[in-house]
């Protein structure tokens, strides 16, 4: 769509370690739901907010899953789509790769969008 | 491939609430295996059939997964191939993505494919 | 990247029925974690060698799950990374599809990539 820039910004308020968790463990090696155990999956329900502040205006919400992939590091397979429904778009974009999550900033890639964003690809980065 | 159209139509049988299921749940949260949950996942192995009869000519298999990944909607991310194996053609297509199930129609990427649709991008309309 | 090559070959050293296993099992119909029934959700941390011996050079690690996706046959939804780190590369290539795993031969479509591998698509053919 005409209407989709290059460059979009948006912020991902994931809690997994704290209270008020935004997602869940769903499967774990042995049944043993432990948090970011090798094999432990997730699935996500996060808002996407304005700003870094969590309290901030919620423009959408991203919702998937990831899981830890790695035995001695913590890389994540992450899968999930940010649906942003606002007054600017109404549609979702879909992120699909590979990161190291202690790494300072990592590159995830957008592999396809539906809505406005039917047939993007692209990348984003990624920090914490 | 030349021999694959630019449209193409196809019924995929799914059936998770009613006898001769054509899935399985395989992860929950808290290992609870609860239909339709936050964060169940779905493994499947559909039919895809010629028309919407579920008794129609099996033209190929539509398998991978789907996961509830929203909280107070009915969201899922679904990942899956159509196998599709019959005269006419020999390949899969890959979905995958995410979309609000209780919408009358959804937006579906199409992201890869394999054999005759090796190449493809695209996407399909859903309805049910 | 101008220094990634239209075809590129590595192993991929996988175990999961003998000792030494390179990955786990994290979710099964009913909880039951049982080697390959169909819904068997296995995450993997595999090292990739530069030849078939899994004593040669580790020259990254594909990482990543797969699930059994077929009720009579033995087909896999795949969806990994391969971290390739060494003097030649640094980046993931993401592969996501389906395929029999008994055949000889088999296509696994290429998505996606980051670092020098941003922006590729294609295909790899699977031999065991």
């Amino acid at each position: 769509s005409s209407k989709v820039p290059r460059r979009l910004q948006f912020f991902m308020q994931d809690r997994q370690l704290i209270a008020n968790n935004t997602g869940v463990e769903v499967a774990a090696e042995g049944g043993n739901l432990t948090r970011y155990a090798f094999g432990t999956v997730f699935v996500i329900d996060d808002p996407i907010t304005e700003t870094t502040s969590n309290t901030s205006k919620v423009v959408g919400r991203g919702q998937g899953m990831y899981l830890v992939e790695s035995r001695s590091n913590f890389h994540l397979l992450v899968s999930f789509s940010a649906y942003l429904e606002n007054p600017q778009y109404n549609g979702t974009i879909v992120f699909h790769g590979s990161y190291k999550a202690l790494e300072p900033t990592r590159e995830l890639p957008i592999i396809a969008g539906t809505g406005d964003f039917r047939g993007i690809t692209g990348y984003a980065i990624v920090s914490t």
